[in-house]
């Protein structure tokens, strides 16, 4: 079974290649009535690429959302909703030349042996991040559907290599100042101190990672569908579907392990007439459900493995040692594309949920 | 959209309350052609109770496993296997006296709202850690059928509070010590020591948390259907559907954050004419597919929410201030039965994803 | 992909064989709030066996519903409900001597190959009518919600073999008389000539088969989900899995393929306030969304393919022409048992569909 | 939950309505390796539309299939393949007119409501046959997907109106003439008869419905997966989703119901080395699983529902009885462009069992 569709109400099922004419996602579930234009989905899309270039790869990708379907009037009508944008300034000339030489920590080797060599390895293929514009398009669907029951989905730039923000965000400020700096962190002065070590590090031919933390507000109580369906479980699921995450916790995360029952539980305490917790250790997730505070995840990202640096690989076709440098437009750092990526793939599974849990229903409203 | 079923080709779908009756799960997808008994899984079970008393909870829980359907003749049939472990030694009063007072950081509260009042909240229900036997006895199954192809799945413990084991094992070590201590760590001077800090945690009235790490081995190059249900994400999915997870992260996991490509990336390399790499640090999977190299998985496991000292909490009753402590027989460091709960959670999503990869056939093999 | 789950909201999984121990169900998704209790399910499945012995096989299985989860105090929980009944009076000896001699028009011969010779072939195992039991108790527990939002659902017989019920009913007199008698057809004075000629077939080792038709009253407006799961795609589908069904239509069906268009059409009227048509030729169904109308459906059931008079077959270990005269207990007409099985069927498609257009709320009430 | 997605291996998604920009479908899970370019698709989208323009509507949709993910170098790659058409000639005005009078048999009413007023009405929107579109699409890669493994799928008109083909058609003649005549009858003689039927139906202001009938050649035994996707249910399902479909048969269908065991139970034989039966009664499958004899399959389609006649209606706005007369352009009878729509959704559920049933690999061959 293939797996290119993800969620249960709110359904996506992506398609495209790095390099072929199109990447594109249907949208299936989304309740009719949410007013909905290619503008919605186009100013997600251009948070996708940072006005700076210094930092990211020569390829500006100017991505132009399209939608094909499921919109009339103005308003969704229940149909599934098709969007693409097509896929322009592809040189795929640089990837002839290393078709046999699997580029180390990325998908080429298990790729090319999953699919017997028929997958299209151009600029990495299915397994680029460039798939990720199909997740941000989704992404704001689910994002102005959600924002109409209050719900708020935050992603920004926590670290990048060494470089860590050391505050404390509010979601206003998070909201206010996550897509102002290139690299995505709230914190601009940090901000601009990543940058550096992202320049710094593309002229060494190298490249950094990173952590990006999403919250979510807002989110009503009761929210996931244990055993299985778990709120984090399905959460993590999505993320790790983000190209280059490695790790995904969620409120206190691994720092948990180390703590007392004492001090890592989060007491209930009455709160202006309603129940809360003095403390979110939990990061707003408790066997599965939503507990109505903030969800608070981290996710951490890999440095990018197209590095310039020379570095020992095979060859797949004689089946001996070789070397190989990657020239190619790479991003030395992927952790500012990766917020809208983050922020995405949570608010979809949180719209999911919110229908699967009844808080949203099929219909928004009535027409006279 | 209920969600007790996970995996897409090998089924599991769970029932059962921790003061129900019965907990079971239905295997659907298991091929057919398998020897299976009740005592295969019967060994499974009986890991998930440390043989020594002192770390566990009163509750000694004496589960027996029972087959009800899906075996003919000592052998899968490619029937659905329903397996059932009747619960006893239930006291549910402590219950009762604290219907209304939610205890902190269990799922007391979201559950209470999400059913309406009508789950039933004795003994955590089915948000208990007892539902893990349910898992465990369908990766009893699980782990029978990857053996087959050479695959083996080894849980183990890594820390408990802030007691860690330093060194690294091997996949022999870890086979042969893993359940030999009651804390479950392969270490077995430090095991000693965790089992210590876990006595003391209960003498006062406190809990611990811990890390339990995960290897597969010998899983084929492939596995895994990104975009959406990438290996890692859908080993990620399963591991926070065990109780008390709060983080997951594979191979570096978040130390990879820190690192620069030059760094982290797994260079290529021929080894006795296979294509291996020189290091692991992505833990065996790459874009979502195995690598062919160990899957390595660490789990952040959060210090048991049960505890002898008072908490603050609300009377969701008068909707006001109070306090708890929880009597109750509760495991003072649910680690050592999550190590059994994490084996059968990654073999689960190993045998699901290995069907699906077309890497272990419908039918094992054909009766004359 | 494993296939012994139906339903995306209200999905029912079984299992169990006929000669096994136990055959089971679990309804995952019902909504919490609802009374259910045992004896609602055993109402249901005391109406498999007609009280009259004469069209029935010897084998008089007395089945007990047992609920072993789900349930507290007399209310559904949200929580999956496992539901199983024992298999007793088994008798496996005359299934021992046909082994390699597959029953003309049963599924031996292609169960064997499927299953590459491991599947629990006696009394036909998972291919026999006796799982109906489990459809039959999910439909108890669909039957039950429905009814709390006026939905009721009702099958009866319309023809055994030759012999034919002519008149049109209502649904009062459906309700009150479909399980009055042993052939389950409302006209009593034809059920007894339809029991005649069961009779007369039985004598002559031989059997018959029938029609069934099911109406579903109070159905709401816009129920079903299209393209793909369209109501009558979703209740065909259900249908179809019913043992012995060879043909599925709704209204007019197959007769509607030789009507004019300005004959079949159903024009609209306005009724007392509420949009109608004034004929009900398409069954209550159009674009795979429910009218409003009453659902009407007619359900071919094929002879009982075990009788008595020899048969030609071939021996599956030699490979030989061979001939076969069925012994065993077998029903002469199973059109008496597929009433409440296509009854079941409807019911949790209606279930599943309804809770899927947002009609049938995750939580019934909430309590104090 | 949507539902415009079927399949579970062989996975399709259409978007898409009959005004809209664009009508397209998403095919995912096709193995890798199979060559396929747009022409392949072409050939099939042209038989949707009869060469002789008598007896279809006066719209002349001329459908150019685009490929616009999935392939590389002229294969399939594993990944999914997208595929859309451009609408073109499209006329909305008649829809305006007539947006609060729904038209009778057609799903306007219950799409209005269940929508909430939102849904594109315009052309039938989401409920026009012009969506068949997107099965003959995704249909065109799973027949050349069969084709590779021997399997044929033949769809052909078997009546229109009271004009019925009497004889027996071989596959072989099926093959040859199904597309030859307007009306896809292979009876090229009955052909013409029914093509005179439906331009004296159009004439009168009428419309006609029919029977199509549909085999599939070598599909292999033990293909189906009960209980709850057997190969018959399955292919209901997929059937009754297609327009106009009111009933679907299998083998004898409801001719079945007045027969005796003795005379409807299918004999099995050894012919050639090889398991057959002398009789196909049951129409291919029995218990759900495919026998390896011919499939064989009646689906029964309704008038078109738009017709010129004055028909009575309501209008929904003033909730008031009315008239309407249908202008617009639409087809006097469906049955021709269901035929190949009926041989699609055989094709894509066949793809998809036969990969379920281990019968398809996930990649058809590796390359060098």
């Amino acid at each position: 079974m293939a797996g290119n569709s993800i969620g249960k109400e709110f359904t996506i099922t992506t398609f495209g290649e790095s390099h072929g004419k199109y990447v594109g996602v249907v949208v299936d579930g989304c309740p009719a009535g949410l007013p909905l234009s290619e503008a919605d989905i186009q100013v997600e899309l251009d948070r996708r690429i940072p006005a700076q270039p210094k930092i990211v790869s020569g390829r500006i990708e100017k991505d132009v959302a399209k939608i094909l379907s499921g919109i009339f009037n103005g308003f969704t009508t229940g149909a599934p909703i098709a969007l693409i944008v097509e896929n322009k300034e592809i040189d795929s000339s640089d990837y002839e030349a290393i078709k046999d030489l699997p580029r180390p920590s990325h998908a080429d080797y298990p790729a090319r042996v999953k699919y017997g060599g028929f997958n299209d390895y151009r600029g990495g293929g299915r397994f680029s991040g460039r798939v990720t514009v199909t997740l941000i398009m989704a992404g704001a669907v689910a994002k102005k559907l959600l924002s109409r029951f209050g719900v708020d989905v935050l992603a920004y730039t926590r670290a990048v290599g060494k470089v860590k923000a050391d505050k404390k965000f509010s979601a206003e400020e998070i909201r206010k100042n996550r897509y102002t700096a290139a690299t995505r962190c709230p914190d601009l002065a940090c901000a601009e101190r990543m940058e550096e070590a992202i320049v710094t590090a593309r002229k060494e031919g190298d490249s950094l990672g990173g952590v990006v933390e999403c919250i979510a507000v807002n989110v009503p109580v009761g929210v996931g569908e244990p055993l299985f369906d778990s709120l984090d479980a399905d959460l993590a699921k999505a993320l790790f579907n983000v190209p280059a995450v490695k790790g995904v916790e969620f409120g206190l995360g691994f720092r948990v392990a180390e703590l007392k029952g004492s001090e890592s539980n989060d007491p209930y305490i009455m709160q202006s007439g309603k129940v809360a917790t003095l403390t979110d250790n939990a990061g707003g997730i408790l066997g599965g459900l939503s507990t109505g505070m903030p969800i608070m995840i981290r996710v951490a990202i890999k440095p990018t493995p197209s590095i310039g640096k020379e570095q020992k690989t095979v060859n797949l076709s004689t089946m001996e040692n070789a070397s190989l440098s990657i020239k190619g437009r790479h991003d030395p750092c992927v952790v500012p594309k990766a917020v809208p990526a983050v922020e995405s793939a949570v608010a979809i599974t949180l719209a999911d949920h919110m229908i699967r849990a009844g808080l949203i229903p099929k219909v928004l409203e009535r027409q006279k």
